[in-house]
């Protein structure tokens, strides 16, 4: 079961990569199934497919219990995609559970290969996603409540209630990628040139430097 | 808030239109957001897109609660595709609500355009799918798993607990379709040919007539 | 060359997933050609491409023969698909010859990957689908004569004349998968639960019995 | 019912216009039916869907005879295609006729959006593409035989027996569209400029206007 | 012709719009052409295609000069795609011109829908994107070079010459998008909450409002 | 770097080949990125992903220069694409450089996979393309100005000034394929019969025998 903690530190940049890649618009399937064959020596789009399939590669257990969110941004995404669910492989689809602590957030981040759907398990979130033109669309939800987030933009989860929270989400990848924004930019390694992210931001080289030592 | 029960009779043909086409790889995005317009006289692939957008049209209640599973099949599909919720016009995905009482089922369906993924919310089911080369992959799962159903593969689910069920399924298209296969083939209207299901079956056009009686 | 027999038997089941999936929407292909290479140890989506090629790699002469209709349907598909052509690899399309006794019929189906579109060589034939409405559409055709199969949908063909009839079948998938729905759910290894099927039937787990006997 | 001849003076430009474009990869659909409503005002990537539709809307009679032969060509492509028939609109799939007489051509041409696999009805064709390495991939074939064109390709038919030959042809998209080349070359409208035409074929402006004036 | 400020004030906000969304993986065409019809009231996904085309609908002269670089960026974005050049519609793809002053740059931002390939025309920039994985792939290009950004991944173009530099950008859809990171995140309409924004970034909320008041 | 000249002789056969296919309408990618391992002696549908990148990967330097102009047709493409860089592997992009000597051209040709966008580097150019009906778009363009040529549909660039001339050209697919008209049907190998080219040109056999000796 892989759990992808939201904050990302130096050292969890490779768990980072797990939860990331799953795309909306994947190539359809040529056969029925094709459960993807981690074992494999040969990297393609996508996975190869194993050869031995049996009920349990359709089924994962992965998501049952809430993840840890003692972390910095109190909130924890659990990844159901090809990279911990192999038989989702060619189909088109994964899911994720994400779990809020009281205050957590899911912070800004985008999906460059699938659209999000997400339904509410427990708890009140403050959702929202901006578009191209940066108008934001927000709202808050609660218990049983969907809300949707295009492919590709940017968007937000916050728990605004007074009790941890927790959602399903469904994306129409295998691997819908995760670029979680601050991490990206302060968080990358090397790391983006200061200079670029001062200009980019209007804040100056030590502030830059400051949130980079935060992540 | 659509609710489409399980059973078809001849009455419920225009419910079970509601709940039926969703697909795995919808034609991508040309733009951030397309919201349909139900109102538009103008119909093509899809829908056109409405005018003014707020965040309510990428919101949606109807999951909130458990449908109403007193019926033949003891069970109910509660839709949130483009049919029930307009925001996901484009945007390649869609969810439902099933709800399962004791002994109920969502019986033998296909969805001619999705792949399908379940997380169960409470109770124990039995699922499964058969390939194109009739073989059966079943498992029995319960709260906080997950299965996956290929796109276009015969599928179902069946309560096998003491209790209600439910689950959250989520769709690689705006409109996934759905055909439950019995009542497609014996409630369909005008009916298909007597002798058609008779030969198919290999039963008697008598037996044939007594089973279009139920549906 | 491959004959398909539209009967399953337990010992067809192979047989069947020979000449099962081909789909609409198949993946553009990224070159010229790309013969499927059968021998590959390597099983992806799709087939790995041959070395060499030669102008019979795109010939196929398999369906030249009327197929063996001496079967509980009456009827036999002979498959062009790239299970047997493997020329048609990346290309997105296949073809398919049905022949059909007196009184033979190609028993309500649907191909989870493919519309189909077909044109009648000899006899007379009552054809249709099944919308996710549960609407049939049907109609009698002839010698010459063309009909379509939208995707994913429920469809068959019965021969209405007094005389042998043929068809030439073509699908937009170079493999478009075949779940024929009477063989799949009572027909499947292993078996579909008998309590699932008489709920779903509305018959009694006798009467299921009944009818998995003879598949 | 659509006839189109093969040889394009000025005057058929028109004719060749509705046998034209059709393709691989056709966007998929987003409801199980969308018959193309020909009347409607609105113009857009394929066609609108028409409000009453009938099982007559998915069949087509137009290739239910030989076309006129009688043509500089010596051969006729009779089209069942969005243009002709209204009901394939979405479906990603066409069909045509083509009828050739003694020594008759359907001369080198590409489809811009289709693969395209022949059926032979009657007679013997030599048969044959060129790949964009310019090597010629070529064949003799005859009654029930199967070639499949892939798409793009330059690819051309011509009889080679000694009577009248005919095939059905099948193709992945709605519309595949047809450039003859000879004919979009010396046929074009508002013409190609000669000297254009004489240096890509290495021939004097005069013999590049003695070939124009034959088309 | 449009010419879009890399920086954005809330003034600003629908010439981002304009500039925004273009894709990787557009849905194929149906016909030959289909130049968009701005002046249509009927809004889908893409445009609709206007009735009367020259030659001049597929030709644009707007990236001819270098844009204003005399802002915050130090740099401008001249868009060819849907938005600003009507023959690309349904035809997968779209230009951009970006000059970029003495020490200007095209700040971290993502294309939901494209990838992007530049080819320098003058001066000396280092580009990079970021994986998901959070790894920064840079390098330093000059005149005549290329470089890929992957479809959705964050990426920047910084000019590190000393004399004014220009790309030539091209994008695999007729509508790219851009979502600006730092515009889109501090300068939304409604603002994206001060709450939210601090925990991402791991700064104060009075460090959030300064950044806010310069965009 | 790869160089390709737009005449073909037998000897460039292989030349072509590797400028040959790219495509509109690439299948999306399901990873962020899958640089081309072109030692893998695994062939598939585009390639396998090699194991260790770097920036490099994504960078071009092969379009820096000027080819060479110096054969019968006066031009010469140079192509970034999959076969000469291997980063656009999955990503669905790629571009070339086309250099013309005074009166040099770019014969009528065809991209099987690919839309193409031009940019002019350098001088004045007569361009056009003509549709499946037969109808040219031609215009005269020069520096700074953009055109566009819908995929699989035959076109040509000729220089019209009094210098060199030099474009970018765009694709969306990493290999978008080229076939040059008169190359492709009179200088293929095996060659194209003699007859059918007559009889497609209405020409004599000999006239096609002495275009095919200068090919």
């Amino acid at each position: 079961m892989a759990r992808v903690h939201l904050y990302v530190a130096a050292a969890c940049a490779v768990v980072f990569a797990l939860a990331a890649p799953s795309l909306a618009g994947d190539p359809d399937m040529l056969q029925d199934i094709c459960v993807a064959d981690k074992a494999s020596p040969i990297k393609i789009n996508g996975f190869p497919c194993k050869a031995n399939v049996t009920a349990d590669d359709f089924f994962f257990a992965g998501l049952k219990n809430p993840g840890n969110t003692n972390n910095p941004n109190g909130a924890v995404v659990t990844a159901a995609n090809v990279d911990t669910f192999a038989g989702v492989n060619t189909l088109g689809v994964s899911m994720a559970r994400i779990d809020y602590a009281v205050g957590g957030q899911n912070p800004p981040h985008t999906h460059p290969r699938a659209t999000e759907i997400i339904f509410v398990l427990q708890g009140t979130l403050q959702v929202g996603f901006i578009t191209t033109a940066n108008k934001l669309f927000t709202k808050t939800i609660t218990v049983g409540e969907v809300f949707v987030f295009p492919r590709g933009l940017v968007h937000f989860q916050q728990n605004r209630g007074h009790y941890p929270a927790a959602v399903i989400a469904a994306f129409n990848s295998q691997l819908q990628g995760t670029q979680a924004i601050a991490a990206t930019l302060f968080g990358a390694a090397p790391p983006v040139p200061t200079d670029v992210l001062a200009k980019a931001f209007r804040i100056s080289n030590g502030e830059v430097d400051a949130i980079k030592a935060k992540f």
